[in-house]
């Protein structure tokens, strides 16, 4: 297909394919002319991947760079692939150098982890996210206790063991077309139910509030008239 | 206090303080001469709260004020509250008004919360939100019924149960000191969980993948030697 199509079936302006191409985030069509290239469904599954990663997921086009690339060496495996998709996910929290109160928090979290028995590497950015807001509940005079996030860590446990266990067995380096629906899946699992997971939160938290406070509201919107 | 013990017990810098004071995210200190004035806990507290929103719950200063203006309007009730803090939250998704493939999204959306008997504003942009990465999950070629999505709302409505069960009761207008500390926590349960959320969400797929891949990795590597 021509340029002007695959604009159409993406929902990309030509503009935006043509700065992708300069970047490298897609990959050339095949010359037809000596300005004209036929492009096909990888095409258009990259630029839908591109797409899902900054308008969904959030990501800076320097973090989808990461991700792409890490998605086209042949020799990561998906393990790998997570933690790179994990790393540019961001928000990045750069920790303090001399702060003993982050150090204090960083090393609860350390512990709980360890607690929790999970295989995670000491460098993982999601140990510095947990710390960063942590210590901020805190320093806005919540107790929170460590222990308080077990709830949501039993949570996040069994949705990522059903995530985890969607992505077929025979993984690997040996069936390309394999790897890339593999690849596809495991990028969207990991950036595109984030959002999911937090509209869910919000609704869910209004349901909740509703149920707690509507009463209060009625009864006072009533004095009111 | 002076601004500068307001600056080392907060950590945030004097010049920052005063921008917010010009801002007026802070309210002034008790003038004492024509260049100084007097802060208490309150200018620290709603130091960290600003910080804590910024930094951890990634709100720019335009939504911070939106959520700071909900805190002072003591005419608010929590419910209220909540929902401003949903809105100042993010991210802002704008509905594409002529989609067909995302109205038909969102009228799944509308009609799963609904199916759950939750009560929520036909306007929460969470609806959008959710149709935004649903949708995006489907055009990278993942079928994802909407009913795939039921483990984590229940996740999130479990969450959100205990989330507001911690809400104080006699919540309202009447006790000054009380509702402030409600609406600290309204504010801080609400943005301040959710990067809790995603960063054991992370965690749980870093170890479930290593649990699942750790083997695979090993004998490649094995293999490699």
């Amino acid at each position: 297909m021509r340029i002007s199509e695959l604009s159409r079936r993406t929902g990309v302006p030509t503009a935006t394919i043509k700065y992708y191409l300069r970047e490298g985030l897609l990959p050339p069509g095949r010359p037809t002319a000596a300005t004209q290239a036929q492009y096909d469904g990888t095409h258009v599954q990259r630029l839908r991947l591109i797409r899902a990663l900054a308008e969904v997921g959030g990501l800076s086009l320097a973090s989808i760079r990461r991700v792409l690339d890490a998605v086209d060496d042949k020799s990561l495996h998906v393990h790998q692939l997570l933690g790179t998709a994990h790393y540019a996910l961001g928000p990045t929290v750069t920790a303090p150098t001399d702060d003993p109160e982050w150090t204090a928090v960083r090393d609860e979290v350390d512990a709980f982890i360890a607690e929790l028995g999970w295989q995670v590497t000491p460098g993982a950015p999601a140990r510095d996210l947990l710390t960063q807001a942590l210590l901020a509940l805190r320093r806005l005079g919540m107790p929170t206790p460590v222990d308080d996030l077990r709830p949501y860590a039993d949570a996040a446990r069994s949705l990522a063991t059903r995530e985890l266990a969607r992505l077929p067995d025979d993984v690997g380096q040996r069936d390309a077309g394999r790897r890339d629906a593999v690849v596809a899946e495991t990028v969207a699992v990991t950036t595109l139910y984030e959002p999911v997971l937090l509209a869910l939160r919000r609704l869910a938290q209004e349901h909740e509030s509703a149920l707690r406070f509507r009463e209060d509201l009625c009864t006072e919107e009533d004095r009111a008239q």
